[in-house]
This record gives C-alpha cells, sequence and structure tokens, in this order.
C-alpha cells in the first residue's frame, strides 16, 4: 500500500481524455477513456493514478478521500480565451445593440471597446485587480482551473504593463492558473485614429519590447495577439507584429475570421501560431491549413451567441480537415461577459454540432494544448497537475444537454479542494 | 417609528415594476419605476413600503438590516411553465438530436417524451420527490419563488394523479411556491397510439374528473393544460377538453404553435385560458387576438435554443398587437433542461429583441399574471408577498447581457432569507 494525499472513489464516470502528446485531432476528437466505477489518485498535487474503484483501493492508502458515488470526475475546464481583466461594463451598449447598432458600427463610432479601454486606463492596479477577482471567482465556480488572460483595454506602454501586473497579481491571489498574453494589438486607439500604421510601429518598436522585459523580469514567456480583422489590423501589420513579437521570444496567438476572412488563420498557421480563434469566417483554404500545421483553432461560441449572430465556427469543416479544435469563453465586457465553460460546451453542442464528448475534450485537453499546457494540464493522465472537478450528475452528458446553470458540485485545484458545497 | 421585521436599504436600484392591476401590455411592458438608493420594508412576509433609503430609514426600526449597497433589488422570478416533476434524463436523445434527428422525428418513433412517461409511470411518489427536490434548489439559487409545475408524463389516472400528490409534497417541502397544473393531454400514450380520440374521451371523461375531486380535496384550483400541436391534439379535441375541464373548475392554459400554428392561441383567447404559452408559430390573427384579449402569451425562448432551432416567439409583433408577454422556462427534461429564469431572459433579449428592462417584467409581474397570481406576486408594491432578490451587481440591465452564470446573491422568501452566500 503507497501513502497517498487523496484518493477519489466509486465516481459513475471517470473522463480520463487520454492520448499521445498533443491535442486530439479531427474526427479523432472525443476519446474520452471512459472508466465506470473509477478512481483517481491524487499526491503532491499530481494524479498518480486511473483506473477502477476497487483497483487503486487496492494499491493506495489516502489521507482524504472523496466518495463521488452518482458523480462523474473529469479534469478541470481550461479556458483559454479571455479578455480578463477589465474594467467598467456595457449594458447600455448591450441595449443599443438589441436596437439593431452592430458590434462594429459602435466601435467606428468610438463607443464599444474604447468606452473600456478608458476605463481601464484610468484605474489603479489595485482597483484593476480588486474588479477582476470576482470574475476569477467566478470562473472556478464554474469548473475553469486554468485560464489565459489578455492585455489589450490599455493600448498604450504603460497601460498594457498595468494589465499584465494585474494578470500576475490575479493569479498569485486565487486559485485559477492564469497564462498571459500580451494584446496592445487589440485595436486602434482613439489616438491613433486614422494612423493606424503609425500604431503598428508603436507596438513594435516600443510595446513590443517592453514586454518582453517585463516577461523576463517575471521569469514566464508572454504570448503575443493581435486582432486581425477588417478595420483592425490588416493581414500584413498581424505578420510584422508577429515576426517581431517571436523574435523577441513571445509565443503566437491571433484573433482571426470573427467577422471577415482575411487570411489571419493562415497566417497563424504559417507562423507557427500556438492557436487561432474566433474562426467564424474562416475561408476554405485556411481550413486546410489548419489540418497541416500544429495551429489549435479556438471556438468561441460564446461571441456569436453574445451578439445575436448566426454564424458559428465551422467545426465539422475543421474536423473534416483534420484540424485541432479547442474552445474558450472569450470573456470580455462587450461581445461576451460569461465565465462558464459549460455554457460554451452547451452552445458548441447546439451550433457547432460537437458531441457532448467532443465539445468536453475541446474544453479540456485541447484548450490546454491552446495555451501550450496540454502536457501539464487538461486531461486526468497520472504525472498531470491534479486538476480536478466532481460534477453533480452522474453522466458528463448532461454538460451541453443542460444549460445555464452550474453541473460543477467540487474543485480540485493542484490537489486541494478549492470549492465544495456547505 | 413603526417596528417590522425587515429593511433593505442602500439598494443602487429597486425595481419595483408598479402599474394598476394586470400585466403590463404591448409596449408599455418594461415599466420598473426605479428607485435609486433605494430601500424595502417587509413585515410578516408581505412588503410594507418601497421608497428611498433615507424615507424609509425615518419611518421603520427592523428588526434585521441588509446593507444592499452596490446591490440591484428585484422581485423574485416566477416560473410561470415548467414540466417539474420528471424522472430520468434524455442525454442521449440530445446526442441523437445533434446528428441530426428531429423533436417530432424521436416522437414518432415512441422515444422522445414517451421514454420520460416510462420513467415517471415506474416511480413510486417518494422518488418522484426525491428526484425533483434539487431541480427546485436550483431554480431557487438562480432566483425562481415561484413556478408553475405540470402533470404529464404520466399519461393514465393513476400517474397523472401521483404526479399531482408529488407536485403538492414538492410545494410542501421547499420554499419555491408550485402553482399546479393537470395536463393529462400532453401527449397520446403509446397504449393509444393510433387513436387519440378514444384517449380524449379518457381524458374527458375519466381523468379530468379525478383531477377535479383532487383539487378539491386539497382545497385549490387546478390548471388545466393541452398540448395544442399537429400530430398531437388538434384544435377541436383541446376545445373540447378544455371545455370540460372549464365546466369543472378549472382554469385554462394551452401549448400552442411551438411548431405548427393550429389556431390553438386564438382558442385559448376564446376561452378565457390565463396563458397561452410557446407561440413560435402564432398566424398572424392569433396574435391579434392576443391584444384583445386577456390571456397573457408566455415566451419559452429556452425550447427553440435548447433544441437549436432558428425561429422565436415573435415579441415585437405581440407587443404591436398590444398583447401581455411573460417569460418562463419550460424546464424539461425532452427540449429545455433549464432552471434559470436569468438565462431565459438573456435568451429573451437575444432572440425575442427584449430590453433588459421588458425581460425582467416578463419574468416577474407578467409571468405572476400567467398563473392568476398577479395580485399577490410579481412586483414589489406595498401589500404584496415578499419575494425578494438581492443581485450581485448594481445595474439590473447585467440580467440579461450577462449569460450562463448566477447573478442573485440573496434570496428573501416571505420575508425571509432563504438563500445567501457563505
Amino acid at each position: 500500500m503507497q501513502d497517498i494525499d487523496l484518493l477519489i472513489i466509486n465516481a459513475s464516470q471517470v473522463c480520463v481524455i487520454p492520448g499521445p502528446s498533443g491535442p486530439q485531432r479531427g474526427h479523432g476528437l472525443g476519446e474520452l477513456g471512459l472508466i465506470t466505477n473509477g478512481a483517481v489518485a491524487v499526491h503532491t498535487g499530481k494524479i498518480v493514478a486511473v483506473a477502477e474503484t476497487a483497483n487503486l483501493q487496492a494499491r493506495y492508502r489516502a489521507m482524504k478521500t472523496i466518495d463521488a458515488h452518482s458523480q462523474a470526475v473529469i479534469p478541470g475546464f481550461v479556458d483559454p480565451h479571455t479578455h480578463i481583466p477589465w474594467m467598467g461594463d456595457r449594458a447600455a451598449e448591450f441595449e443599443q445593440r438589441i436596437a439593431g447598432a452592430t458590434y462594429m458600427e459602435i466601435m467606428a463610432a468610438d463607443g464599444g471597446i474604447m468606452s473600456t479601454v478608458r476605463a481601464t486606463r484610468r484605474a489603479t492596479h489595485d482597483e484593476l485587480v480588486a474588479d477582476n477577482l470576482p470574475r476569477l471567482a467566478r470562473m472556478l465556480q464554474y469548473g475553469t482551473t486554468s485560464a489565459e488572460a489578455k492585455t489589450g483595454y490599455g493600448l498604450d506602454k504603460l497601460a498594457e504593463l498595468k494589465q499584465l501586473e494585474a494578470i500576475y497579481r490575479l493569479h498569485q491571489l486565487q486559485p485559477v492558473e492564469l497564462t498571459p498574453t500580451f494584446l496592445p494589438a487589440h485595436a486602434v486607439p482613439a489616438e491613433f485614429h486614422g494612423r493606424t500604421e503609425a500604431y503598428v510601429q508603436v507596438v513594435i518598436e516600443e510595446m513590443l519590447p517592453a514586454g518582453a522585459v517585463w516577461a523576463k523580469e517575471h521569469d514566464l514567456t508572454l504570448f503575443c495577439d493581435v486582432f486581425c480583422e477588417a478595420g483592425v489590423f490588416d493581414v500584413d501589420q498581424t505578420r510584422r507584429i508577429l515576426e517581431h513579437a517571436a523574435a523577441l521570444g513571445y509565443k503566437l496567438k491571433v484573433h482571426a475570421d470573427e467577422f471577415v476572412g482575411l487570411g489571419g488563420t493562415k497566417l497563424a498557421v504559417a507562423l507557427g501560431a500556438t492557436s487561432a480563434d474566433h474562426l467564424v469566417h474562416t475561408p476554405d483554404e485556411d481550413i486546410a491549413a489548419l489540418g497541416a500545421g500544429h495551429t489549435v483553432a479556438v471556438g468561441l461560441p460564446g461571441t456569436p451567441f453574445g451578439l445575436a449572430e448566426g454564424d458559428y465556427t465551422p467545426a465539422k469543416a475543421i474536423l473534416d480537415a483534420g484540424g485541432a479544435l479547442a474552445l474558450a469563453t472569450d470573456c470580455n465586457p462587450g461581445t461576451c461577459w460569461c465565465e462558464s465553460m459549460q455554457m460554451v460546451m452547451a452552445l458548441a453542442c447546439r451550433y457547432m454540432k460537437l458531441t457532448p464528448a467532443q465539445a468536453l475534450v475541446a474544453a479540456t485537453r485541447n484548450a490546454a494544448y491552446a495555451i501550450g499546457r496540454g502536457d501539464n494540464i487538461g486531461s486526468l493522465e497520472p504525472g498531470k497537475q491534479a486538476d480536478i472537478l466532481i460534477l453533480d450528475t452522474a453522466d458528463y452528458r448532461q454538460l451541453g444537454y443542460r444549460f445555464g446553470t452550474n453541473l460543477v458540485h467540487t474543485v480540485i485545484k493542484k490537489g486541494q479542494i478549492v470549492l465544495a458545497p456547505g
């Protein structure tokens, strides 16, 4: 008998989500490695073994045992695309959209994102941290144990660095691990209106180097992301920013094809970006490129839903092409204020026609690869970090089928129970 | 100074949702009676006064005071259309629908609702109660303080009465008040396949009288509801059932126009039904009838969303006609397993183009009138029952704008705090 910290037993299902290193690709998406009457052994924050209950009970003696009778056990959700931290809200803009204004119209009128930029610039570091802690608490409550967090509401050097500092502090203050992304090219700030190219030069010459210094000081690798979109940054500007970023040691991400398919996805694949995100109006040749490359396609179905638009990421075409598909919330105050990956799964099942199994893998294992952390999180394989959810239901398929509420019962982060009812 | 039980003070907003007796109609929908820095005085389970904080603090001395600083206060949600209680789940059917099968195809193949009927018939009273208590707990957690609950998964006399008994018991066991509806004409049971008219005779001759006896024994008025739909019960059958029901003392409801517009809504208005529900494919003349009559139109946007269908209740046309519009979950295991009226509001804002204010009134005051309880619940007017929500946000408009999570902080039912964090 081996002594361990934690043993979860009697789970109706344990969804291991196994595989060789890498995301599940193409129609291979959805392999769960389902174990009925399953158990998970945890020690020093890591998963030690996953098997049937009787098997692990014969091998391990645990300090703490959780009986997960009639409960399914899955990996913690990984949310690979959020715009946390921000300040303010855009509820008034939401009312305008109901009256018929489009996102791009509101943005062109200097509303929309610029109101969030103004609020975020005005905020102190402490205000930014305090205002965003409840969002992370909510993410954790709904089962997200790791997430990506972007800058991009600063749009000047100091305000972007303030956002990076806030992400760093938020990461330290609560259980949801944050992977930071530097996104100074999220929009053209008001003071550069009509002078996009001049802003691109500032991004390349001042902001990227400043972010790289910050990353070195904090001993971490940053992602760099660009909003490649009609009326924002074109493919050539996106390429130049990302090439400079890569030379400075950043890993890469791209916002591509949210409203117009410009070629941002093909560019992402060509540059070896870790992920290309949104992918709603993605041209066929860009979808083909995803199949041949290593870039993870990240669908964000909360955004078309948030905007009440009809077009969603073409999951079937991406899977047909052999691409790797992940899901994320895109949590942001403009188009999709939703912290719940369960809601994202429910949307993906309905509007991207993923099965609950496919949506679950896309929200865990593949999402982890979309932020470069697939070797450490996203599945319940021995050696990985013990980020585990115990659900309020015996059948993982109720994720997706049921919607609008929270089916997470217990959240375990690095082997510690960080959230449980009562 | 008057002594009272409870005083809520300092609310960023109190949404009173006032009006003369009756639902808010037509483009009058959405009047909130917003009080900033508001307060609510409660005594012996009822609302005593609603006004600015300084005003009520000068008049009342409370046993308990709640400081709702930076929090909006609204009436408890009323959910006027649910299919609680049921047994079993239909997650497997959900997977089949992702593969392309339609609800009516699954139903025609004796799957779908019949699997829920089989499970519900097999269950004992105690099992039915135990299995449905968590659903009501979840409704309460998401802010529903009163709801309608239907039979309709029994489809024989004993099983329908068993469902009525379960509703009665569930009402007693927890805080969400349940208004019972008798729905033996929810579907044609398998043993009457191809003999709909014979089943209608059983409903009229045996089941309605048995339900009426049960109602008398329990000293309450039952609603009677019929699923008027192509391939289920036609308009003539619906009329005959409802006329017999009315003669036996039932109040009336109709499931109309969910898939095909048959005239069920016009019939509902003509019979003086309290509500007509679904109303997705409602003919123009039926919409006009709503404007002239007293029947409340209940939109159930969770159902087209649950089925990933594109058509929703035409709210604008109903309001243009001067109709009274309410919202409900339709919570059921086949098409829409969602207990959250917040999710319903988010859907109504996006797909029915209601403003958050309109959606809020539809989910409270108007919903109360849709179950005949508008004079007692659904608004924060003096004399009404103290069913009150304190939100986790300063602005009620975040309901609708944000989605997929829970913005309810504290639930007060009949003046008692029944749910609060920590």
